[in-house]
């Protein structure tokens, strides 16, 4: 990319009935300068999220829709390179919201902390040590309260955040059961990520009984990442004073704005016949904590405890291709796309 | 009735597709006499409850199906006639689970509390001082956690929850809102118990617009006694960090053994982009508390602080379709039967 340039990608098209390439355009701008205060960040990883169908939607959500024409939103890893501001120094590597560019001017607001590079590898500040390690242990811990020997059951069980639930339950002494798409995920689960079992629930012929089969004690933890079919064959199952966290629903089809959500079971009454509690999980509410991560995520990420998988594509042009990919369960690990080097 | 008879409705069908008259048959028995230990209880009030339909019914429950042929199980208030107790004496007034009978053997194991006559009127420990009251005040209270100034959703506001729960929350400092099925429940709702507003949901042209009218600051807590369409219609309009107490689920029509459940809007998005959480509440887990009912309850009952109303039919006979009216939703105010006089 030519000197003086900042590529970017613009949201420009709805998802109506699904993300697609064409939501997206990439285009060259100029590179901007920082001004007083302000610093200019070279964006070297974004993170690819699940989420990201809905910042770009109009369908209701916990923010409004990103404005049509916008530079694509998103955490992102990036070096200060220029600029003039009281916390930050050119050369620091920081995690920050710069989205989807290869240049951004920041006021410091949207910077969360500063990494060493030393401590562990910066890609870590976009999952393991980020908005996904915090989801996971968040999540977890506080809204699930797992207790040692209760059943944890993780759908999206290979993902970034799902792989990190299932290990995060393991070291609390607890059974974890994930639900994934493919045998290669399902492998990850077992032999990467500790898992006691792992069910691909679109090859299991009965997913009820697959289920049952692999929790003989009913599941005292949902951390439900899809919503839809596979997390009503889970409900089926929960024990009383079960607790369902619901941290994501990439299994219920979009809708577009006014239009019905796919219906399904209510869980009403399993939830009433179970005494259980199902409840929303948002990692955004607990941004602050991404600069001071809990210390119990920290030591084990530093001892080893916890694996991570990335899957890192090469290119900001390849970000909305491989957000596809994301969405579609394609990917094996934390998405990234790497958009420079990490040093210059 | 002949003396020395126990006339006793049977349970004699499974209510698939609905209960109906049939699902009872009025047999007479032999009174029974007590054996060591026990006491002959002379039932004088059944209390009616929308649970009900659940206790009969084979499909999945928070307990096994009363069995076939058994005496239809419910809480009584009735009188002790005879027998040999320590905690009880023949003439005390007793809170009980008797059932549909006239007459019934105790070992005081299913007998709660003794009541006091002077104190309020014994019908009274079937609603506001018994498990009704009790279910509206540990749910809203425990579960829903209302904060002065927020907005309470309360769905058949004017049944013997509801309209406790309608009480409890003005009580607090809360503003109430009802969903009922006429417009004589909510000029109840409005002039008897309270309520800041109430919808008949029948009549409603646009449900949710009328929601959101009667609750422009939005839904802070929602208990819920109905589930299905009015609930996916309050659940439009709930707040961030909104509580929802499932309590019952009487909007979900019946599904059989295996049939699934009718299907509906799944809440699990609107949960997470709400924060929301949505958790079942089963008064069976707090039968010991109708020993020691919360002081505050005891205090507002006593201050006439919480009106309620009973709709009382005579006659043991009566009882099936006295329950069909209740799940039709033709009751006004606590369904009970009576079935003896106060004094022999």
């Amino acid at each position: 990319m030519s000197e003086g340039s900042n590529h970017q990608v613009l949201l420009v098209a709805r998802p109506d009935g699904g993300v697609r390439e064409g939501c997206f355009r990439l285009e060259a701008a100029p590179r901007p300068e920082p001004g007083p205060g302000q610093l200019l960040v070279r964006v070297i990883y974004l993170s690819l999220d699940p989420a990201m169908r809905g910042w770009i939607s109009e369908a209701p959500n916990y923010r409004e829709a990103l404005p049509m024409d916008s530079v694509m939103t998103g955490f992102t890893v990036g070096e200060v390179a220029a600029g003039d501001h009281p916390d930050y120094a050119v050369g620091d590597i920081v995690l920050g919201r710069q989205g989807w560019c290869e240049w951004a001017i920041s006021d410091g607001s949207d910077i969360h902390r500063k990494l060493d590079p030393a401590e562990a590898p910066i890609s870590t500040a976009l999952h393991v040590l980020g908005h996904t390690g915090l989801t996971a242990y968040l999540g977890l811990t506080e809204v699930g309260q797992p207790k040692p020997g209760e059943t944890i059951m993780v759908s999206t069980a290979a993902g970034a955040v799902g792989s990190m639930v299932g290990q995060i339950a393991k070291l609390r002494g607890c059974r974890a059961v994930g639900l994934t798409g493919s045998e290669e995920k399902a492998t990850l689960c077992r032999d990467d990520f500790g898992y006691d079992a792992a069910i691909n629930y679109k090859t299991a012929p009965d997913l009820e009984s697959a289920i049952s089969r692999a929790c003989p004690e009913g599941i005292d933890v949902y951390f439900d990442n899809v919503g839809g079919p596979i997390s009503d064959a889970v409900l089926e199952r929960i024990n009383v004073g079960a607790r369902i966290i619901v941290c994501g629903t990439m299994g219920i089809p979009d809708s577009g704005p006014g239009e019905p959500t796919a219906p399904g079971p209510r869980p009403n009454r399993q939830l009433l016949i179970r005494r259980a509690r199902m409840e929303g999980f948002l990692v955004l509410d607990h941004l602050a904590r991404l600069d001071r991560l809990p210390a119990e995520l920290v030591t084990w990420v530093r001892d080893g405890a916890l694996s991570y998988k990335e899957d890192v594509v090469e290119g900001l042009e390849n970000a909305p291709r491989a957000l596809l990919r994301l969405l579609a369960g394609g990917n094996q690990g934390k998405m990234l796309v790497r958009i420079g080097h990490e040093a210059v």
